[in-house]
């Protein structure tokens, strides 16, 4: 595997060894720190394609000067062995000045150069919170796809909101790249795996795992339900009755829960179609057991797909 | 010459016969009522490269509410005609449902889907009177380029501070297109061609004139000064003594004048050096002599490079 630095290997690399009219190209972005929901991607790209391209770089421009930019965790040369042994090609793993030329200072009123943003989808849910968040993530995806210009580009349904934000902005600003959203990669217990569920204990972890089990249970009665729906508030209160015993306890703090339609992202009430796809989703605050300064703040979700009408 | 109206299309067009690994393309964009500036750049890009495609599009996201995006010229007929004489290969010529997918309001608020923004270079200048003109022009280039996917993109100078915000943009996402900059095409009297100019009677035109005369004035003086370079105030008088006829009658309305470093568009004061690429620009407003209704803005430059030191 190539371990390459800069944009211009990049281009030379791919200029060089893929015929765009001939050969396929598979493009797994990620920000390192890789886990078997990762390796997926990988696998599922390579299957796919005649060349397999990943990146590992820590986007600081999606990172609030709040956040966790600076302890994000990097393991490059672990990352490095995992690419290898999976048979990715090239391994495009750049520093914050390749990305950003004229630097990328964390205050956005401070930050000069092109930035992508997405109207409609990046507002609500994790932009709430995060209210640049989807720009950076658009604008280094830009990059990346213009970088490394690949047939397609794999990407974690894990973060949902973020998937829906670069499938709008690659079909409408008209990118040559084919978007893919696999599954969400979960333990044996169903907590989707993320690169921040290493800050928890073992304890801790086995109460986020009630995380996925609210939201799995709110899709089933949803999905049992008649053509006319079901009520939301039955719905989040199903999702709130696994977390109650954390809640109450202060370990979970809910940021959100969501029940949305899946393509607009728009909240559904007072009652939840079955003619429409739907994602119930969350974020959620969990405080770590051992070390009460650790808050973690985890995300998921679940889809519903559309009852076919039948006529 | 194909006419195409459908990204679809120009897709299936350019895959199938441009190699992008062997061939040349060239591409210029235009909103239309197209005069001896455009076909210049047609010219250019057909010297250049393989095959030349134009695009035809008045995009409503560079026009503000108060602005004449329904007034603008629209003379599709001619436009073919013109681009045909002078063996354009392809012209797009999409309409605004096709590049905007979600649509497209001229209300800033009620815009949905991916924008692009040019921060640094977008605010002054041109952005002041027309906020959000940049980010309309970024946009839709960005989106032209990745349906027309050509080696070469040719803009003239006219728009200096378009092409700045344009190749900073292009340089930055890391696209797969070299932006080319060609000189302004003016009348015999040194009158900057522009779509705009067809609302003037002929002799507003003849006023408009002395827009050159004093920018290439304060140029001259730039070119014929020191090594230490001149006094800004002195370069400013220099442009208005041309102008001050048609100020003090009302005829001309200032917007601004800016003399600037070329690279990041940052005033010079109070001494324009000479040892940096400058751009001495305007943008006036000329109230017509036979239709006093009739106000246009319009917008001239004249760089001066800097002198080569001598160590």
């Amino acid at each position: 595997m190539k371990v390459l630095h800069t944009v211009r290997e990049v281009v030379e690399w791919r200029t060089q060894n893929i015929d765009p009219r001939t050969q396929k190209s598979g493009f797994v972005p990620t920000m390192g720190c890789l886990h078997e929901g990762h390796l997926t991607l990988m696998r599922e790209a390579k299957r796919e394609n005649d060349f397999t391209i990943a990146s590992i770089f820590v986007n600081p421009s999606q990172f609030a000067p709040t956040e966790d930019l600076d302890k994000y965790p990097r393991t490059l040369d672990d990352d490095i062995k995992l690419l290898e042994a999976e048979g990715v090609d090239v391994c495009f793993a750049p520093n914050a000045r390749e990305m950003y030329p004229q630097g990328i200072p964390l205050q956005v009123k401070e930050q000069r150069g092109p930035f992508v943003t997405v109207l409609g989808v990046s507002e609500q849910l994790e932009g709430r919170t995060r209210p640049n968040f989807f720009r950076g993530v658009a604008t280094v995806v830009t990059k990346l796809l213009n970088i490394v210009a690949p047939t397609r580009a794999y990407f974690g349904q894990k973060d949902f909101q973020q998937f829906t934000v670069l499938q709008v902005m690659a079909r409408e600003l008209f990118m040559n790249t084919e978007l893919r959203m696999m599954p969400i990669v979960r333990d044996d217990a169903g907590l989707a795996l993320s690169s921040r569920n290493r800050y928890l204990c073992a304890e801790t972890l086995g109460r986020a795992r009630s995380i996925y089990k609210g939201l799995s249970a709110a899709a089933a009665l949803l999905e049992q339900a008649g053509a006319s729906g079901a009520e939301r508030a039955a719905l989040l209160e199903c999702v709130r009755a696994h977390w109650a015993p954390y809640e109450k306890s202060g370990e979970f703090k809910v940021d959100y829960v969501s029940i949305a339609d899946s393509t607009k992202l728009q909240e559904l009430e007072p009652r939840v179609p079955r003619d429409r796809d739907v994602v119930i989703s969350c974020a959620v605050y969990v405080t770590d057991a051992e070390h009460p300064d650790t808050v973690v703040r985890l995300i998921d979700n679940v889809l519903v797909h559309a009852v076919q009408s039948s006529n």
